[in-house]
């Protein structure tokens, strides 16, 4: 399925749309590693590339990150953050229950949570231009504060998901960073909160900075 | 966080709005016990139930299923199967690396290929009073077309999405339920064959009935 190798390879785009927010789908990954302290390779790629066969045959969806190591090949940055977080320590509880609570919480994060946040993300790029935006965009976003709305009384004053950090806050977190400074985002401060308890990790500043510092390579250019 | 108890406790509409016809989220769980064999019973929740403060204190986002056993209470339907799947067998490869896979599709299936079939079905319910529906379901359509042209051209000709049936197929399988029947699904042979397939399955069939008798009950009343 892909070669053998002794450092895990992720992927990551060469020059990510976002200009260095650290908004791509390979910052939860590359804070995974972070928090675990395993070191990574990254093999950056174009748009172009993601139609290519090879990466197809990494990600069938033509998508980044996708994780590389020792004949295991993965995509879906949750899954590539569970496999993180099951094969190093200091990301998932040890106790079953705390454990099973905690993939509970990183199933909501990718598919409860951001789904409505891409959505009103991919009305911008593909619908901006139609007269109806506006009301489609305020549906949109109606959607997404009934999320925010559940998942700041769940979180009320803690300061992780589910009692310590684990590895759906680094998901929920990444989820929550993609509509940072939002007015919605703002209704909620214990969320925006939690969303800077995550940044002002030391693992989380090494993760931002390389990707970074891959952006400030790719404008160099 | 919940009771004790010997049997998994799972929660499922006493009246779903699909009729009987398998689509809400408690089927895939059934589905993953009878593949399991592993018993359970079911508690029944009305719209009205899932706002009470009892039920969001198993689901923070009011939603079914729910899955309680044994001093674990666990949401979101992708996160109890993977909890079966790990702690049963039948549903996930021992190989590391085939088990990685899997989980990676099974994120696959509820972040990558359900969310625009939900984001469909909430315009559906949401925008089809408004006179742009039409444009707008269209473009919402195509989103899903894009992911089925990946998920088919990685299927191929093949059974399962990764080798052996697994988890990852419960879920994919419930994902293209959804749009059963549908032309955009009709334009996918070798998905259309798949879902069959998946549904041909003895433990299917089991969750399929049990789901089926709770509507007719309902029905009866």
């Amino acid at each position: 399925m892909t070669g053998h190798t002794t450092t895990a390879i992720i992927t990551a785009f060469r020059d990510s749309p976002d200009k260095g927010r650290g908004l791509a789908r390979d910052m939860q990954v590359r804070w995974a590693l972070e928090e675990a302290g395993k070191p990574y390779a990254v093999r950056l790629v174009s748009f172009d590339d993601l139609k290519q066969p090879g990466h197809r045959a990494l990600h069938p969806f033509g998508q980044i990150p996708t994780f590389e190591e020792d004949g295991l090949a993965l995509f879906e940055s949750g899954a590539i953050v569970l496999h993180i977080a099951s094969t190093c320590s200091g990301l998932l509880p040890d106790d079953p229950v705390a454990r099973a609570r905690a993939l509970a919480w990183m199933f909501a994060a990718h598919s409860t949570v951001e789904p409505p946040i891409n959505d009103l993300e991919a009305a911008g790029f593909f619908e901006r231009d139609r007269d109806w935006y506006g009301e489609r965009a305020q549906i949109a976003q109606d959607r997404i504060r009934r999320r925010l709305v559940d998942l700041s009384a769940h979180l009320a004053q803690d300061e992780w998901l589910d009692g310590g950090f684990s590895a759906a806050d680094v998901l929920m977190v990444g989820v929550l960073r993609r509509i940072d400074g939002s007015a919605v985002l703002r209704e909620f401060p214990n969320l925006v909160a939690y969303v800077k308890r995550g940044e002002a990790r030391e693992a989380f500043q090494r993760a931002f900075a390389a990707q970074l510092a891959v952006f400030e390579a790719s404008r160099a250019r």
